[in-house]
């Protein structure tokens, strides 16, 4: 090693030592002749002291340098407190440019300031700073972490390939081409789901992986093109196995990266019940303001709106004396998310009830709606009226605006739960066909395995999700594995037997060949981390993530290609007209 | 969990436990009205009795069945001390057929005469194999090592991208056409190698990998288009810190994978003495028969042939008797080699010389030359004569081919060692142009730092490699950090300013920011793997592998795509054709 000691292991006992310090120069100070330099590595930061002008005068930031010198407990007065390294100081003998340094485009310690763009492009600089790096470090020890539990609980950590087979129905595939086999493309697998099923059908039994994941999506705000998922799967178990293997991990990470208690067993959610009370299959528990179902209370309104198969309502606290401008607000907000409008009510400190609905509402159902959803005076009510889910969803969103705009989540809090009972198809349009929530593969629950096909819409499945603080961050389900029931849920879907051949049809062969019982589920990885480090998005603890389109502003990724490597890559060969074209010559 | 028990834990003391157990049928043996089964799971195979045949009576190979019965003590004389469950078996009661087995592509037990290409069709059949399946659990067991390793020595664990910039000069990437950038296109990466540098510059410190790369290699005999390495790089650090830390991961995988104790150390063994000993950089040193040089011995022959910059010889035991046919098979070898031929004498009983060489020498020549070679009689002697690393790999290649054909080689032993002072430049064709042998960021030896671009032909690297019975396992150097030097190298390799900007203008860029000194390695996790798992090719321990065509039996990957999918990638946009037509309509 270059340095005999790190900078941020320096204490008071190693005084008087001799010590060779690398690093670099995060912070300069003059002072009448001494240089103050902060010399920061990996392991922290350590004040270096230059008495003599000729060592120090050409450092500017982050050089690269090599320090020799003797550790001195600091002048009294001179302590810093806030480092760890703060009764310390090292007076330099000799100092070393390991290399030197541009100007910086942005300051280090600034940041937070400047554009998202500007930090990837220059992402080797942006990941010196402290938070970017222990964003990466703190990823580390959850891999650790995760490597731990797993070895623990016997599974297996088995690579899947990530050339895999291209289909015409595998919209959002990323493709490569093949040279070795012109005009033939590999696809990027979405998630590693076919294999890890293989994998039981050929006895691993548990099966795990750190594993990249690719969909050509558009980019959302918080997607990425490849992201990391910790992705297992189980032989000859229920869910109740499942649960168990997710909650050692989730306990295990929350406690050796954050400290953070989970209880032993996480608690469970049905579905329905999630809906119902907070409109989200992924509730943030973090915070009330639960819907309140007012369809019964509001049966017989004169209200035509209100007539509907489902009413409910929200409240948000102190929202009676929002202006009309923030009332506006919240109807734009609706509509952007594809509804009319959202529905409200004031609560006058009276107790009467101003906004445009109330009038249109009878009398008992104006005295008594306060009391029915649980609104003081100086509350707003929203609501939402139509299709069941819609609505709810409609409201559940509402409640997450609430609980930000009034401040109602405790952060501290880390609110985990199953969700369960999950429906197993979604109607596919509006014409009575159905598409599966979760995979084609998720079983039907038990009590729906005989006819599930006779009544597609109110089927329970095996799928399950893990949610924390109002995120998804596993979604796994028990898988069927009798290739009748496969037969019927791709009858349902109105999947053709050659389309469930074309992309399937390996995965049915090997079922017929003494398939266990399995279930398994897929961590977000990239997401458990983001909230574990506190962050807002997921890029900030991706090395090196891409921007919304797809681009990597420091690399210059992605690139137009040339003649020659189109031409190298066979990407406009026609294998079809060729071999016909080698059938007309024969 | 469906059973109670795993099926291979049980013992004699389990006898009178009721039990449920789950797995296939491995092997079906009917003894009037007695069915015994062996059931086979992960944790190994108990043998279950069945009494009523009912219960048994469609039970074929592979069926996946639940048997609940009861654990007694066999009968005497019928243990089995083959297997751990040998003292027991299991009567079964109830037996449930979880899935039923279409009859079998080919007997699980004979697979090894199976051809590969109906292995992989299946595999996850061939994965039932007990072979298979502790191939994929011993890669298994070395990942879990790796992963703790790497955490002793703090290493952070940082994942890079896969979807990486592409350089027209970028031969042998895949290449991803991008949906939402039509015209443009990532590339998979061959090696994290910028990445992890620009990690350095961005003061991870440590940084490690488990990592898939790809190559679009014509396939030979054991590449994949998709490999693992572990991918790790280090800061200010020498040779010797990656020598250890690569000395700590092999000496734990070896002793906690196979009990294999390595030396603390691993010896070393410069490039040059590896050639001159062994005609290799990647020396087995597990059997002898090293190269001797006899170009001064032939300083004044006769013999054209000899008249040479380099002759050397390379001795087989007993080759003295091989049949005209056997020499003859030798210079076809050579030549399948791209060299002439191999001359030979074979030294007879009586000590004189036979063969067509040994005419061509003078007296005193065949008269010394046994000694001087080390042959005795019944001895073959070849030589190679020419150009020094020419002949020598010849000689090197052929003393291989006599190792395994006279089974010199103990393969009990596992012989460990670090190739050092490699060069760092070859010559890349007859015009005296120079190739990095390693990469072009491998640092120059520290005595030839100042002026190898004045002979870049004996400029030793900074570069090394880790080479166990004759494999090179890993790869590695101190790079360059110096923006000067990395020019210099540029220079002397012919690479334009233009190229280097091209394919790597953003770690110069990166450069010019306090890059520290660094450098690191990346293990043939593939390879390692298949040599502690005592595998002939690196097929055996990849779940899924690729065929020499780049192919997958199993999936059916790589396919055509069709016109839809052509156009929803955006493979025949051309960004520039439309930015100019863009500009046009201005």
């Amino acid at each position: 090693m270059i340095r005999t000691h790190e900078a941020g292991a320096l204490r008071a006992e190693h005084a008087g030592a001799t010590v060779v310090l690398a690093g670099w120069v995060a912070r300069r100070r003059d002072h009448g002749g001494v240089v103050f330099l902060d010399l920061r590595e990996a392991s922290g930061v350590a004040q270096v002291v230059v008495r003599e002008d000729d060592l120090a005068h050409d450092l500017r930031a982050e050089y690269c340098i090599k320090v020799t010198g003797t550790v001195r407990v600091r002048p009294e007065g001179n302590e810093n407190p806030e480092i760890p390294t703060g009764a310390i100081e090292v007076a330099a003998d000799e100092i070393e440019v390991l290399s030197e340094s541009a100007p910086l485009p942005f300051q280090l310690d600034s940041a937070a300031d400047v554009a998202e763009e500007t930090r990837l492009r220059y992402r080797y600089l942006d990941i010196r700073r402290q938070e970017m790096a222990e964003n990466l470090r703190l990823r580390s020890k959850a891999t650790y972490v995760a490597h731990d539990v797993m070895r623990d609980l016997g599974f297996v950590y088995v690579e899947t390939p990530y050339m895999t087979r291209s289909t015409p129905e595998g919209a959002r595939d990323f493709l490569v081409p093949v040279r070795l086999q012109p005009g033939h493309w590999y696809a990027l697998p979405q998630s590693p789901q076919l294999f890890k099923q293989l994998l039981m059908v050929g006895g691993m039994e548990r099966y795990y992986q750190l594993t990249r994941c690719f969909r050509d999506e558009d980019l959302r705000a918080d997607r990425q093109p490849e992201f990391t998922q910790i992705d297992l799967e189980m032989s000859f178990v229920d869910e109740e196995d499942i649960f168990a293997v997710g909650e050692k991990l989730f306990t295990r990470l929350l406690r050796e990266v954050r400290g953070v208690e989970l209880p032993e067993r996480f608690p469970r959610m049905r579905f329905a019940e999630a809906m119902d009370r907070f409109g989200s299959d992924k509730p943030d528990l973090r915070f009330g303001q639960e819907l309140v179902e007012v369809t019964e209370y509001f049966a017989d309104t004169p209200f035509r709106v209100f007539k509907a198969p489902y009413v409910g309502a929200v409240v948000m606290p102190g929202g009676g004396s929002q202006t009309r401008k923030e009332l506006d607000a919240w109807q734009e907000w609706a509509r952007s998310r594809g509804a009319k409008g959202l529905a409200y009510v004031l609560v006058q400190e009276d107790g009467t009830l101003g906004g445009p609905v109330a009038k249109n509402l009878s009398d008992t159902e104006r005295e008594g709606l306060a009391a029915e959803v649980g609104a003081a005076p100086g509350d707003a009510v929203f609501f939402a009226a139509g299709k069941r889910s819609e609505s709810q969803e409609l409201l559940g969103a509402a409640r997450l605006e609430i609980g930000k705009r009034c401040d109602l989540i405790d952060t501290s809090l880390w609110e985990i739960l199953w969700i369960t009972d999950m429906p197993l198809f979604e109607e596919a349009d509006e014409e009575g066909s159905w598409k599966p929530v979760h995979h084609p593969f998720t079983a039907p629950a038990v009590e729906d395995e005989d006819d599930f096909q006779e009544h597609p819409g109110t089927t329970n499945s095996r799928a399950f999700d893990l949610v924390l603080n109002g995120y998804e961050l596993v979604s796994g389900s028990i898988r069927i594995h009798r290739a009748e029931m496969q037969q019927r849920v791709f009858d349902t879907i109105g999947l053709s037997k050659a389309e469930a051949e074309s992309k399937f049809g390996f995965l049915l062969e090997a079922f017929k060949f003494g398939p266990p019982p399995h279930g398994g589920l897929a961590v977000g990885w990239d997401r458990i981390i983001m909230l574990l480090a506190g962050q807002p998005t997921i890029r900030e603890v991706i090395a090196f993530p891409k921007t919304a389109s797809g681009g990597d502003p420091l690399t210059g990724a992605p690139t137009p290609i040339t003649g020659a490597q189109r031409a190298e890559a066979g990407v406009d060969a026609d294998p079809e007209a060729e071999a016909q074209a080698g059938a007309g010559r024969k």
